[in-house]
């Protein structure tokens, strides 16, 4: 990119106190920008970088009173932080992939169709009765196994693995390497101690604008019909796991490395953070919290909660015996000391 | 699926009460089945759901008797969970893949030889010197390095990747993702504070009946002509680490999100709960059960032990601490009374 | 391999006791070392194997005293480990995968260039724009993004994806199934509860001499011309996930499954062990050592210590209470008494 400080005023609508004509060719971090960055102060923590960072130019908000000098050119805007998160979406677009049309060699079996302005890259695989939406991206390496649904703009990034049947919703990433629908461990012990699989006939559906990080493993429902389900508008990280007939809810957010068992359901506008284990069968009710690597063995009925520990339990409460947990060794002292002097 | 309930009580040797002639399209489970399914009720504690249950047809025991009236067809038979478990495998056998033969392009080494009707999917890769027995099947995007030894009737799911010199048992599965035989994780420090590759010059070796979950690694032994080694009939789920030198005993179970370290060995008849880690170089008795998200750090001698805790020990004694853990603020303050009163 | 015991003798300057001329074919612990093995002694608690030992030969220090007989040649040498060390690495280069030139169908973009006696297997991608130096291997599955660049003597294992930007320096691995470059995890909750995703569009980058285990996920940075960065000679083990904008400094190993949250630094020569959890934002110092499965959630300002817990603190201090913790149902019995006594 490469912009005059006035163009960029003038796109956010905003006042430049300082020099006009110089030139911004990269964004960045108050605290590290340097030449030709043009940054942002929203959180008054960060104004002390105001007064020494390297930045050309930084949005400020409109009423902001300077307390030093400051050498950086300003662009003075009533919501500095929306006004930086516009130009890094302009920035995204300008610099978003324009890929489009098939690479060769693809695998895409004649009885699958394509929507418009598609783009299948070098080595991807579309199996047989698929179909795929509009503007959608299958980036090499992808597997789009037998009858799998994909919509309008999801795009299927690297070596993302989709067993036959998954359905992807509109406006959906899934990540490299993320493997969706592989079987359930359902496994039934026999008398002679061996195991033997329990069939695994569902799915896996995610709705539309979810999006599934890198190598993240979601398998699939038991039942014929069914489907381990992530619904509307969450977002999960990498090398999360979600067991047979999982569903997470709405707008749910799941940080990189948890687990959550079998037939588990978790609500909407919940916040699971990372390395969380959820054991099977429980339901978490809506805008839960978990904090991170905390163990849920038991349902949340209550909507709110946050929880930590292991297992997990009211965070406040684990926080206080936490920090008495810290001083058992003087404490095991002192009741030996007492119980002396009775 | 499509068949008459007097159809599935004549393969399950049942008795009808109610229509022989209703049609089953499918199988679900007897709380949230609908029209068209077929479900069963083996446990008591699921038995108020046959009297509002939306499926057309439930497998009941033969002795049952009803407590109100049903409008599900019944159909009687002596064991109805084994009844149904032959119904999901025979749906399983209908809608399994029949895939065989080669989808080009694929690349296969001339010195290699495929047993007979296996299946090898577009993009699969098969380097020099493999032996692949027969009805195996290949899928797209897997990687089977130079040397590799794949038995009869197993399955390399698409994106699994299997180092040079990997050999897999009869009736495996190794799920998308998986990775065996990366270099295991030896690094021998340098007096300069650098780390050097100490050689990993082993293999992995999967025996008979062995499933491999999506994502999951699975490292090479350090020694020539040694491996990291699952055992018969061993299931691993999803994501799991496995280090090199382990060693997984007979019809173990692993659960998802494991670690076990370097050199460690597990007995035959354990379970492993998800998120479990075990440091290196300790061996685990023969059915021990350690419990989700345990950190094991000594070895265990006796069998049948149950563990919990970080550091994981006997689960009754954990449980034990934790329910006191809990009451540790107010317990500080009584003890703090009790000094000030003597 | 075969040579006589002289033969290894004579590379390693070594003194024999025994039969020169038997022959070794394979290198062994000396536990469980068989026929034809060459084994080792370097610590004096494995003393006890070398007088039941299988191997052929061992390689013992050049002043040991032997307290029983032995019926395995002995060859003596100044250092056993470094001795044993470089017949390891001996045995390795001889092994080595000497695969060099292009397997087809692959697919290399018009734009990229190679360097010399580089290995490009069958199905590897390689986008627009790249840089790939001299002895580079990039094994089939393996995917490099538009404009990636990739040092001289590096290995991309089997599958391996690195979007587009990636940047590999020399003489590194990444292995099977590692993700280098997804979008890091950032979303902007909005008022309706759903969120929105924050533009991520920095890369990521591996300084020279560094290793990323399999399946491994190190997402880009959020900001234009930053990276997610591991510095040089960090080791990195299988499973671990990096998230967006974390700096891992030089000479730095993890182990696997741990995770690292957004914007973290770790400093040089720290330890990080298995399944370890690391908040967002924190600072580690040099020589810091974090034990398996602690949660660490706060930076640690000095260098050299070691953390357990959850959350993490001093280990000694950790250990201790943990001792006190397995004693609390007593504990709180015993407290009990001693009131109703006052």
């Amino acid at each position: 990119m490469k912009f005059t400080v006035e163009q960029i005023a003038d796109i956010l609508n905003g006042r430049i106190e300082g020099q006009p004509q110089a030139e911004i060719t990269t964004l960045g971090k108050i605290e590290d920008a340097g030449a030709g960055a043009l940054s942002f102060l929203a959180n008054d923590k960060y104004e002390q970088y105001l007064y020494t960072t390297g930045a050309t130019a930084v949005i400020v908000k409109d009423d902001l009173e300077l307390k030093k000098p400051v050498s950086t050119t300003l662009i003075r805007v009533s919501d500095p932080y929306a006004a930086f998160s516009s130009l890094l979406d302009y920035y995204q677009q300008m610099i978003a992939s324009q890929k489009s049309g098939r690479e060769e060699p693809c695998y895409v079996h004649e009885s699958s169709t394509l929507g418009e302005d598609c783009y299948i890259g070098a080595f991807a695989y579309i199996g047989q009765g698929c179909k795929i939406g509009n503007q959608v991206k299958i980036y090499p390496h992808a597997y789009v196994g037998d009858n799998c649904e994909i919509g309008d703009h999801s795009i299927i990034y690297p070596g993302a693995k989709l067993y036959a049947g998954t359905k992807v919703g509109r406006h959906c990433q899934v990540h490299a390497g993320a493997v969706l629908g592989a079987d359930g461990f359902g496994w039934a012990p026999q008398s002679d101690g061996s195991y033997k699989a329990i069939p695994q006939l569902g799915h896996v559906v995610l709705e539309d604008h979810v999006s599934i990080g890198a190598n993240t493993t979601i398998d699939c429902a038991t039942f014929p019909d069914t489907a381990t389900r992530v619904q509307e508008g969450s977002k999960i990280d990498n090398l999360v796991m979600l067991a047979h007939n999982v569903v997470i809810g709405k707008h749910t957010v799941i940080a990189a490395q948890a687990g959550i068992s079998g037939s588990t359901t978790v609500g909407d506008h919940c916040v699971i953070a990372g390395q969380v284990g959820i054991v099977g069968h429980l339901n978490l009710a809506n805008k839960t919290t978990i904090a991170a690597q905390s163990g849920v063995s038991k349902s949340i009925r209550k909507e709110g909660e946050t929880l930590f520990g292991y297992p997990a339990y009211d965070i406040k409460g684990y926080m206080s015996s936490y920090a008495v947990f810290k001083k058992l060794p003087e404490i095991y002292r002192r009741l030996n000391e007492l119980e002396k002097k009775i």
